[in-house]
Order: structure tokens, then sequence, then C-alpha cells
């Protein structure tokens, strides 16, 4: 990818964040009691790409096949002219408001469920910091920050159910929402669990990154469809589309660790394996024959020399593991991508597709 | 109440906990990652006098006018014979099944909600035990237990996605539970909130106590009518009717906390009052100008005697305090078994008079 392209990638996001934000604004407002609603706001307002809310809302101008931003996200016309405002009748007797959905609605739904999993992963980390601020267990306290978790997840269930959606398709939309959660927190188990055991396979891992992370990829890219009444094999592919391209994108973010200078990074290059946690990278060299957990002696990220990251990064190139991962995650990435032949041929597929290698082409 | 009266009030509850408990067992079974169920299923092994299954069981079959226990919960049929299952074609051209309700997955899921809000407010509250054994970050971890809520939190949106309900009522339940959710939060933080400061008024802690207990009682009593068909009148006065004997129920709490003996509670009574704990009734007596923080000088549940309380007792007795708070929660119960009367005339109807007056009127 040329430097314009990931620019151009960048835009597509970009164009679409400050209307994200603007819709954030306005579905969680701060009302009392007001700590609460600002330690729930709190990470939200800190920043993050909204790559997902982009993601739903580039999918719903795809299957529209509308240009891009031309369309108000707040009344996205149904692809068959069905939605639950329509289906009320009109006290004055006037033609019926157009079927519109309210796919705006269903993105912040899902960035919320994404600051709540932040909010809670970081309490079972004890990570002090997120996006460039004291995480919320730091900046509030415990309490709060277990609490803003709480509220925000049924908060985005009480948003995705306003969406003005047919009520089966609302129906489905929030069954996604709830089985994604579920399995978030079997991926989050997975992990913690992984942190204990020494025989952990390439499978397992790959599947714990599915849970994890690439289900709620997979819920921002099938809910629109579900919406907006696309067919189940469209909304199917679209939920693959977002499952590989999810998943490629945590594979890539291992590779990066260890392959993008520290300065770039903004923390310590190879510190995944200074902590001695478990990558596709580091378990396809275990099977490799490769001795892991000496690759680096030194078991501080602050004492540890560049010169030791780069010996255990050449150990591991050498294995072939570094391109292993590479390969894994382009071909997510292109299988991906050919899901997407369910969507009309243009602009907005073609802005999930560079988006898809955007995630893995990144510099950092 | 008689001794009798209140014994037949326990097996309107106790007589429908077997069934709800055998469901529970079916709707959340252990599956992997095996650990993270486990301990999301623990504190539902340990006990919990499924109150609110009975009452949203109660409301079924109250509203369908049927004999309390004769009607298999998982096949509840509607009022008006609509239901999801029931507007799919039969592929055989047979005459389609009867429309009816899985009331059951309804209750287990108000249940989940429950043991979901327990998990994590033990965590917040740093509690040690819970249903006489240790609470589940206790017994587990801190990252587990919070995992363990977010679990359940999920799998109650989906079992409650489950009912068969036609779509619209399904969901209208699952927006009551999102919002209910909601609520129960703002009601923790207020809780907390209140802690400390000086200045908390009877209406503010009323509406805590409402928001943080009661509201999921509301929800427990008017789901079964939103699910079964019962029209807005009927789902309205039953949610009060939940509201009031929740209110009511927590107010009674606080009663007994000062005038159940030490054994009887399994507790030291008066442990509120040692613990600075703000209740109903120890706001009405800093309203009628008695030092409430200097009742008690004794700082320890453990060094405090009998003595002290009595003492204290007496004097929030004098000031009409304790009386005060048992009016209101009698009250309360009167205003919420009065909302019934929408309700068939019927033996179901009668039990959920008598476990409104059951929540009041329980020794302990």
């Amino acid at each position: 990818m040329t430097h314009s392209e990931a620019r151009s990638v960048t835009e597509a996001v970009t164009e679409r964040r400050e209307r994200v934000n603007e819709a954030i604004d306005e579905e969680l407002p701060i009302v009392r009691p007001e700590r609460l609603y600002e330690a729930s706001r709190y990470l939200l307002k800190a920043g993050g790409k909204r790559l997902r809310p982009a993601v739903l809302l580039l999918v719903a101008e795809a299957l529209g096949d509308v240009e891009p931003l031309s369309t108000n996200y707040r009344e996205f016309p149904t692809l068959d002219g069905s939605a639950e405002r329509g289906s009320a009748n009109d006290a004055s007797g006037q033609p019926r408001a157009p079927e519109t959905i309210d796919v705006m609605r269903a993105a912040v739904s899902i960035e919320t469920i994404q600051s709540f999993t932040l909010i809670h992963d970081d309490i079972m980390d004890d990570d002090d910091l997120r996006r460039g601020v004291p995480a919320v267990h730091r900046e509030y306290d415990l309490e709060t920050a277990i609490l803003a978790g709480d509220t925000l997840y049924s908060k985005a269930f009480e948003i995705m159910l306003e969406s003005g959606a047919a009520p089966e398709r609302g129906l489905r939309a929030v069954r996604t929402l709830a089985r994604t959660c579920t399995r978030i927190c079997e991926g989050q188990s997975l992990d913690v669990d992984f942190e204990s055991r020494g025989d952990v396979t390439r499978e397992e891992y790959l599947e714990m990154v599915e849970l994890k992370t690439a289900v709620l990829y997979g819920a921002s890219s099938s809910v629109p469809a579900i919406l907006l009444g696309a067919d189940q094999e469209t909304v199917d592919a679209l939920y693959r589309y977002g499952l590989n391209a999810g998943t490629a994108f945590q594979i890539q973010d291992d590779v990066l660790d260890l392959t993008v200078p520290s300065e770039t990074l903004g923390k310590q290059r190879g510190s995944d394996l200074v902590e001695g946690k478990r990558t596709l990278i580091t378990l396809h060299a275990r099977e490799a024959g490769i001795n892991v957990d000496s690759l680096i002696e030194t078991d501080s990220v602050d004492a540890v020399t560049e010169g030791e990251i780069d010996d255990a990064v050449s150990t591991l190139e050498s294995a072939g593991s570094i391109e292993y991962a590479r390969e894994k995650a382009e071909s997510l990435v292109r299988e991906g991508k050919e899901e997407l032949a369910v969507l009309p041929d243009n602009e907005a597929r073609a802005q999930l597709e560079s988006i898809a290698d955007f995630l893995i082409e990144r510099g950092y």
C-alpha cells in the first residue's frame, strides 16, 4: 500500500468519525447520576478510531448502493421499504414517512460495547493507561469502572433496540449483539486461561482471537444488513468478512509488536516477548522447536535492550514464524474481501476492501 | 399473618423453585470455557429463594387464569393465540402448533440478571460471603468474577430473546430488560454516592431503592404480561405492583435489621447503624433532629453490645422513625396489591397478594 492509499483508507474512517462522535454525544448524554455517566463516557471521549462504526456505516452505504456520505445515517432507506416506524398508522391519515432505519444508532451501539469491554479488560489486566489517558479504574476507582462498564452494556442494547427496524429484524440484530457479547466474554476467559498453559495450539489461539476480537467486527458488518433487510446469504457473507478482517487485525498487532520501531509503536518493541505473551508467532516458533521462553532473558520491559529484541526477532524470522503470521493475516484478509462480492460493486464496497487491507498493511 | 399463611406463601415460591432450578440448569449449561461458566453458575447453585421467577410465573398463571402449577411453563398459552413460532408456516402443511410462550425462559433471564448484579455488587462492596459461601471474587478471583457477571449479563438477553413471543412483544420485553439493567446501575451508583453525602433526603433514598432493587421486581411482574399479549394498562399496573413490592421489601430489610434478634437474623442486629449505613429509618430520625451518627459509639460490629443497640433502637422508636418506615412499607404493599385488580380474580392472583404481604411480614 502506498502512503496515499493509506491516507485514503484513513479518510473513509475519519470522514465518518465526527458524525459518530456527535451521535455518541446524543445517545449517551451525561444524565443523573452524572459521575456514573461521566465515567461511562470517559474512554469514549479520550479517542478511538471508530473503525467498527465506520465498517457498519459503509456496509449500509454499500448495500443501499448510495454515494458514500451522501445519505442521512439517521434515516437510512431499507432495501425493501419495510421498517417499524412505517408500520404504524399515521394519525393524520397523511402518507407515511419513508421507511428508514437509524443505522447510526447501531454504529453507536457497537462502539458502546467495544468501550465497555475495554473498561473491564483494563481492570482485569490491571492496565494503567488506555488511549494515552488513565484507565477508568485509575481515573475513578474500581467500583465506578465496573459500574461504568455495566451501564454501557445495557445502554448498547437500549440504543440498538431503537433503530426503527421492523420487529423481526430488530430482534435478530439484538440476538446478534447478545451472542457477540457472550462470545467476547468466552474469548477473554480463554485468553486468561492460556496465560497459565504451556500447551496452547495455534488453532486454540485463533479461536480465542476470533471470540475476543473478531466477532465484534462480524457484528459490525452483519447488523446493518440485518436491519436493512438483506437476505441471509448476504448477512452471513458480511459476517465472515468482519470475522476474517478482525482476526487478521489481531494477528497483525502481534507482528507489529516485533517489527515496528519502539518510537513508532509508542511502547517497547517486543514487549509481548518480554511479557511472555502467547501469540500466533510464538506458538508457531514453539511448534518449530524453538525455546520461546528463553528467547529474552530480561523479564522487564524497562530493562530489555534493543539488541536482545533484535536477536529474538532474528531467531523467529529464521524459523519462519513472523512470515507465517503475516501470511495468515494476508490470507484472512483476502478471504474476507472475497465475501464482499455479495455487495453491489460501488465506492463504499471499495472502501470496505481498503479497510481490510489497511488492517494488515498499517504501519502501527 | 398467621404462621400457616406464612408457610403457604413460602409454598407458592418453593413449589416453583425446583422447576426454576431445573430450567437454570438447561438454559445455562456448563460449556467451554468451563471455568467461566462454572464461575457464572456458582452463586446460582449456592441458593436463592427464586422470588422474582416465582412472581413472573404467578403473573403468567394469573393472566392466563389457569390453576396454579397446572400448566407447562415452557409452552404457556398466549392470551390471544399470537406467538412467533405460530407465525411460521408449518412445512408439512399440518395445523400449526398451539401458540405458546416459554415464560420459564423469561423467569430464568430475570434470575440471571439478579445473579450478575450480586456478583458485581460483592466486588464493589468487597463482601466476602454471599448465601453462606464465598463471594465469586473470593472463590475464584477478581478477573473471573467480573467476567462471570458480564457473561450472565448477555446470557440473560439471549435467554429472554428465545421466549417464542411475537417479534413486537419480544422486542418490548428486551427493551424492558435493558432499561431495567441501566436503572439498576444508576441505583447502585446513587447508593455509592450517598455513602459520602450527609444531606441525603428520604425522597432520594426511595429513588435509589426503586432503581437498585425495585425495578427488577417491576420487570418480573410486567414482562410476562408483555410476552403473553396483555394490554398496556395491565402491563403498567403489574409493573407498579412489582415496583411497590420491591421497594417495600428493601425498606422492611432495614426495619428487620433493628427489630429481629441477632440469632434469627444470622448477623448482628443493628449492624446497619454500626456501619453508618443510611436507611429510611436513619434519614427520618436525622430530619427529626436526632444525631444519628452518635447513636452507636462503637464502630465495629464485633465489639458492639446488645445494650447499645437497645438504647439506639429506643431512641429511634421514640422519634417514630421505625414506625414511619414500617408504615411506608405497609402502604407501598397496600398500593401494590391494589394494582393486581387488573388480573382475573383467581388463586394465582391471591398468591401474588400473599407474596407482597410476605415481603413485609416475614420475620427475617
